[in-house]
């Protein structure tokens, strides 16, 4: 599990130097792909960045083109951070050699298999969830001290 | 696997963050722990970073005690870079909540079903190794030229 967390944050980051990103903002843009549009309070609270550190980047990758600021449509008042990446090549080119390699490993198990490892990784995701809100106001409460 | 990923790199950074340390520097103690003594030239393929980085990088971790470098006992023309950080209680003492998490995640499961699931985290680690490598190679490649 350790082993699989190392490689999966330097690949990471590998992606992100290869696209020219930093690497926080590189992850802020993966959490919108998956979550879909949220406001800047919750990318806040997802990543454990601090607000100020969070509107900084919404910036950073608005003028890049991968995301944009829209009126929330159910609630006007609020802004959301919309994701515009998907329909960027670079960034579906530079996931292709991994997602087919993926897909092979996958190929190797039966969907029983497949089942149980896909509902583990949903635990241990949710586990790891709760851990980066644990940490990050551990955090907040040393820096407000 | 894609959200898992994403939070564990949010994870990594959090812990990196609440330890004082940069991430990318955290992230080679975390291999060193796992690789155990490795020269400088193997680091730097590992992580993807060049040798600059790398040497850069290991001095900042012995400087704060995370690291030492030392002479490789079979064959003393190299040098070998020593993780040191286990025995510092900030670290332990931080991975203990994911640790304790994780393992009560894994009591739900039954060996078998325990031996497949780690028999697959290892297949993905191999497989983002191999994706890490071919990353780094592109940029490397586009650097020189």
């Amino acid at each position: 599990m350790r082993g699989l967390g190392t490689r999966t944050v330097l690949y990471q980051q590998n992606v992100a130097t290869s696209l020219g990103l930093y690497n926080h903002d590189f992850i802020s843009v993966d959490i919108l792909r998956e979550k879909g549009p949220i406001t800047a309070g919750e990318l806040s609270k997802l990543t454990g960045l601090s607000t100020g550190s969070v509107t900084a980047l919404i910036d950073r990758l608005e003028k890049i083109g991968y995301v944009r600021r829209q009126n929330d449509p159910s609630d006007r008042r609020k802004v959301i951070i919309v994701p515009q990446y998907e329909n960027k090549e670079e960034v579906s080119n530079t996931y292709l050699p991994l997602h087919t390699a993926m897909i092979k490993l996958a190929s190797t198990y039966t969907p029983e298999e497949l089942d149980l490892i896909t509902q583990f990784l949903g635990k241990a995701s949710t586990v790891l969830e709760e851990q980066i809100h644990h940490l990050s106001s551990i955090a907040r409460s040393k820096s407000s001290s």
